[in-house]
């Protein structure tokens, strides 16, 4: 196990020296300049440079573990856990010199600044003074209005204005949804397994259990849906992150358990956008708009950094989903609501989508041709989205090159590592690579460096 | 009592009625088409109109009355609640022909659109491709520094961007602290009363209990903490709604208080930079960074729709607010966050400050000259912020001028019928007067009208 010669640099000032010592290491890990999976220095040693006693790094070190920051695991010592998950809210910067293959973003290098300041220039000059008020919770009407066009137009959704809410993204739909399946009586909602770990711990921030739903070829498997559950929390067209497809037959009986049941699905549609090798899967809501919650966001087609998404709500949620919304007390700024809305509604949004969807099918199909010369395990799931799962032998050999990514200016995500799985014991191991991070100039040499690091690997369907 | 003779207009669709009649119902009040204090008709006369059952229309009142749209009194009839508090999230609209004499936002005609689109221009063009990822939920590193300065600077605040968080609006800074406090050990949130409504309901949201903090000529009145409270919400520099200043011997009470029992004060400073007659009083949280909260936003100094605020948080609630920030989601867009850091680091924003401050200083001394033909009752509290306080011998007559200030083309809100009280039985009576609102074509022609409204009325000091 390579572990790097770090040099902590803790910056301890004043104040009892283990908040110091903790302080500084949390900053160290939030401001990105420790990466994940970074080792720690022994307690031992550190102690001895700061001359400090070794139970003042011992307390420090545990302090971050219980807070999420750190992991420790039996005979590899103490590393940066990778709080940075994708799509989470987590905090992290990007590190000098060192090429973020992780999953969750676009190349934000990308990013359409210029038509997105025309739009706020442009909508804010038109707009009535009123606009500016406090407003409606769910969301500027025209707003409102555009998406629900957009994603009937873009994804199938059966979706009018009344119907849609405006978030802060995805995330704080979550939570909002969270807090209104509750409050309409759910305890428990199932989550895919691998699924997101940041996902499943907004769920329980909203006081409700989670439970695993098995995710095989064909996507989450209905027959594991386990019988507490009020809700489930599906990727049906791009599971995340193996990449696969929800089954036809798996969508059917998803829904009919939601009208047995009196159940609800949350389908997260987080990258539905991009499939690369036929038109995109239409929205499972479109089957059953009475059962699905539908949920967007502009992560994935613009920025994370915009903060806005969408919800469209069945009618019997509608009330709760408005209190939950009430009780965040969170909504999104009208500037950035009046420009998405004109983005959308001048076909600049699509176009955007169109001119990144060509760059990430050909970085996906660059990937994959590098792999099939190291080996015959094709890339998990199918040519869509901005990640591709790399099934791997084990967790011992996703640490090591995990590892050895660092070592050659690669960040990586592990799905073990990464908390993908539901039991702390974890599952099968992997890599999810996020090949349409990289900006422009970084893709082709950090292509090079990760097929470096996959030679010889073992690579091992699921 | 002057009922209006309004005419509903209910679009009653399909499904089951009571839900339609309820569904138009909720939309015609949340929409604004039925502005707050509005009679209904009779739910007999209703019920002949449409050609259904009287018990029906019975049954949609009575829903809405349960979820607070409508307040029913013995002898008025049910009416429209004033449910858009001020600096509440609640939705409305502007009511065609109605000019908005509530108090809680800024004449938005005078927002400085062309300088915010600049601004966003100006920084997303200079940003960093990284700076549009997921980021810190804190807050974007520049607007922490950028809030941390000005606070400083403008509020006497003790701050470094370290303890800044950046929220969306006041509303989601007071959900974050309640369910912080929460988790710090706090079981009872004391708030000021009179108060705003919205801001219980928040706290009640998060799993709190509020209790009364009694408010006399002095402010808040540290006597009166109930022996449960683990928290105070104040306003110190101008308690909303009764306008008053904070003494000097009540902010060293409720700093010893919070000392002594471990509690913690937040002090909202929602107007804090509008005070007319001197230099404005320092915050609170200069006294005891450690014990105090310092909330602040733009939505009373640029407008609310940008949803922006920022907390000041002492080292102990760091974490906690860290936390309970993530469990909501939500967090402000980056364009957003990067515009206000420009304006307020170019000094813009203090510009447009004194720019309105003269603005509302000159509209207050109207008022108040207005006022001085009718009364020798002075308005309640010191010339300040946006709203001011015109005390009433009674809740009737508080209903009487808000009728006939709606007969007026007034918009007019009760401190009985707002919900300002803690106890549902109320208290004193008074007209809140946001005279900062009317765009500027407006004012004069709405001063006239109340000056109409309230002549005759019965106006005693509480």
């Amino acid at each position: 196990m390579g572990k790097l010669g770090i040099d902590l640099h803790l910056d301890v000032g004043g104040g009892p020296r283990a908040r110091s010592i903790e302080a500084a290491l949390r900053e160290a890990v939030t401001t990105g300049r420790l990466p994940a999976g970074t080792c720690l220095p022994g307690t031992r040693g550190l102690a001895d440079d700061l001359g400090i006693a070794r139970g003042t790094v011992v307390a420090a070190y545990a302090q971050l573990v219980a807070e999420g920051w750190l992991v420790s695991a039996t005979g590899s010592g103490t590393r940066v856990a990778d709080v940075t998950l994708p799509h989470a809210g987590a905090p992290h910067g990007p590190v000098r010199g060192v090429v973020d293959l992780r999953p969750g973003r676009p190349d934000l290098s990308l990013f359409p600044h210029g038509q997105w300041s025309a739009a706020v220039k442009r909508t804010l000059a038109a707009a009535d003074a009123g606009s500016m008020d406090y407003g409606d919770p769910a969301g500027t009407r025209v707003l409102r209005e555009a998406v629900a066009t957009y994603v009937s137009r873009a994804r199938g959704v059966r979706a009018e204005a009344g119907a849609v809410v405006i978030t802060s993204g995805f995330t704080h739909a979550l939570a909002v949804l969270s807090r209104a399946l509750r409050e309409a009586g759910a305890h428990t909602i199932a989550t895919e397994d691998p699924g997101l770990a940041h996902h499943r711990q907004l769920i329980h921030g909203a006081g409700l259990r989670t439970a695993p739903l098995p995710v095989g070829p064909d996507g989450a498997d209905p027959a594991g849906i386990p019988a507490r559950a009020g809700a489930v929390l599906l990727t049906p067209a791009h599971q995340h992150p193996r990449g696969v497809v929800l089954s036809r037959e798996a969508r059917t009986a998803f829904l009919a358990w939601a009208n047995e049941r009196d159940g609800f699905v949350v389908e997260d549609d987080y990258d539905g956008e991009f499939r690369y090798d036929r038109h995109a899967v239409g929205a499972l809501q479109a089957l059953d708009p009475d059962r699905v919650v539908f949920a967007g966001s502009t992560s994935k087609a613009l920025a994370p950094g915009l903060r806005l998404g969408w919800l469209v709500v069945p009618p019997r949620l509608r009330i709760p989903v408005l209190d939950a919304l009430a009780a965040t007390g969170a909504s999104a700024g009208v500037p950035g609501q009046l420009a998405l809305a004109d983005l959308l509604d001048r076909g600049d949004y699509d176009r955007h989508v169109r001119r990144t969807r060509q760059l990430y099918r050909k970085r996906r199909t660059e990937l994959a041709t590098r792999l099939a010369e190291l080996t015959d395990v094709p890339l998990d799931g199918v040519p869509a989205g901005l990640h591709a799962l790399l099934p791997l032998a084990s967790a011992r050999e996703e640490r090591r090159l995990v590892d050895a990514g660092l070592g050659a200016g690669l960040q990586l995500a592990g799905v073990h590592a990464a908390g993908y799985w539901h039991s702390a014991r974890g599952g099968k191991a992997g890599l999810i690579v996020g090949y349409a991070t990289p900006p422009r100039h970084a893709w082709r040499p950090a292509l090079d460096a990760l097929t470096g690091v996959l030679s010889g690997a073992a690579i091992t369907p699921w």
